[in-house]
């Protein structure tokens, strides 16, 4: 058992939380048993990190430390005792034919949630904006729930991957209260969806390269919906 | 202008973040114009306090503070200009024939966007068990984007809503992965829908005097939705 904070081992995790060498390496941190096994799962699983000196994940490598060392490698305040190095799961390629695109989209806990929703209902990449939250964020992974170690996922200019999903004969829509498309009306299945942030909504140059808005219909003295329902209930319909 | 963080006034506002006194005055304290103006048009606003000595509200009653006693007020890293102070709009009636029931929803973030949804889907009440987060809480009013100032909003004990729903025919619905009715298949305008904690899903007690199960179709390798999601998507279709 490591029981230094300064033992290399442990020096190297701690550096996994800083983003040029997560960059650097490919690789990061997650906290708690369950990210841990939906990493195994996924098969992005580098490593255990764990103060249980009984737990075991399969042929796993695994550094056994102190709660101690746990706790100086942890971002939480309620430490868990299992950890884990998880291989950023970044992809070049879009795949598929049931696109999520994000524009902008910095809130961690809602970009989670549309990750979440991908997962369920049959999205085959996301393409995140560069301007969007990071791949690694912790809450994000968080509220992903670790579906974000399965789908696949892209980083890239929303104009370069616009054009390859329209030359591939996919039609490019995004959500706006404005949409002239009222979501109950539509019947889809290959689609590219494009969300906003939810203070600024969609970027016009992506207006104005997409094919169409989408609106979902609802009271108009409501002024709209939090951005990862509003996919959840597009992607619902269209999955 | 009162600068002294010590004003007898400024003290009341300070008292306005302690739940005995929210609770005793039936006020509290919301933060940033945006949800300030809700509160306004919601006709619940009480007070403005603000740092901005030309900032008016239609007859709104203010008080103008310095920056630092707003500080002092403040919950926020990032101190707005404006608050108010609002009162707690809570009901003893269950009202309308489109219901959610909140059980054991403690999430402040998702419980806000479930009233957001509420709000954009014809919902007339929603009804927090008293184990739900409070209707109070800082977070869940700035997820509502001050939705909640509008929603009828109702505190009481599960069993009770649930006798008092039935007796007036309405049917009473919960989500779960594991319910009976598959969402595609059902078409219903007068409902109650429970939602549960997303760690401990829907109580079995709930269940038991709750007519019937709802699942939302999904991938199987995907365990489950964000509990708002789940909510929105379903308040969409019934809507």
């Amino acid at each position: 058992m490591i029981s230094s904070v300064s033992n290399f081992k442990v020096k190297y995790f701690k550096r996994l939380r800083e983003k040029k060498f997560i960059l650097e390496e490919g690789k990061y941190i997650v906290e708690s048993e369950h990210l841990v096994i939906e990493a195994y799962k996924a098969d992005v699983l580098e490593c255990v990190i764990t103060s249980l000196e009984d737990y075991f994940l399969g042929d796993v490598p695994r550094v056994v430390v102190s709660d101690a060392v746990l706790k100086s490698i942890s971002n939480l305040s309620s430490v868990p005792k299992v950890m884990g190095v998880v291989r950023l799961n970044v992809s070049n390629e879009i795949k598929g034919n049931k696109l999520v695109l994000l524009d902008n989209v910095q809130d961690p806990g809602n970009v989670g949630t549309i990750i979440r929703c991908a997962c369920a209902f049959n999205v085959s990449s996301v393409i995140f904006s560069p301007n969007s939250v990071s791949l690694y964020n912790d809450k994000m992974v968080r509220s992903s729930e670790g579906t974000i170690f399965s789908v696949n996922v892209v980083r890239m200019d929303l104009r370069d991957a616009i054009r390859v999903i329209k030359s591939r004969g996919i039609k490019v829509y995004y959500a706006d209260m404005f949409g002239e498309n009222n979501l109950d009306d539509m019947s889809v299945s290959d689609y590219a969806l494009v969300l906003g942030s939810e203070g600024q909504g969609i970027s016009d140059y992506v207006k104005e390269i997409s094919d169409e808005g989408i609106n979902i219909p609802m009271k108009s003295s409501c002024e709209s919906l939090n951005v990862s329902v509003t996919g959840g209930i597009i992607m619902y319909k269209f999955r």
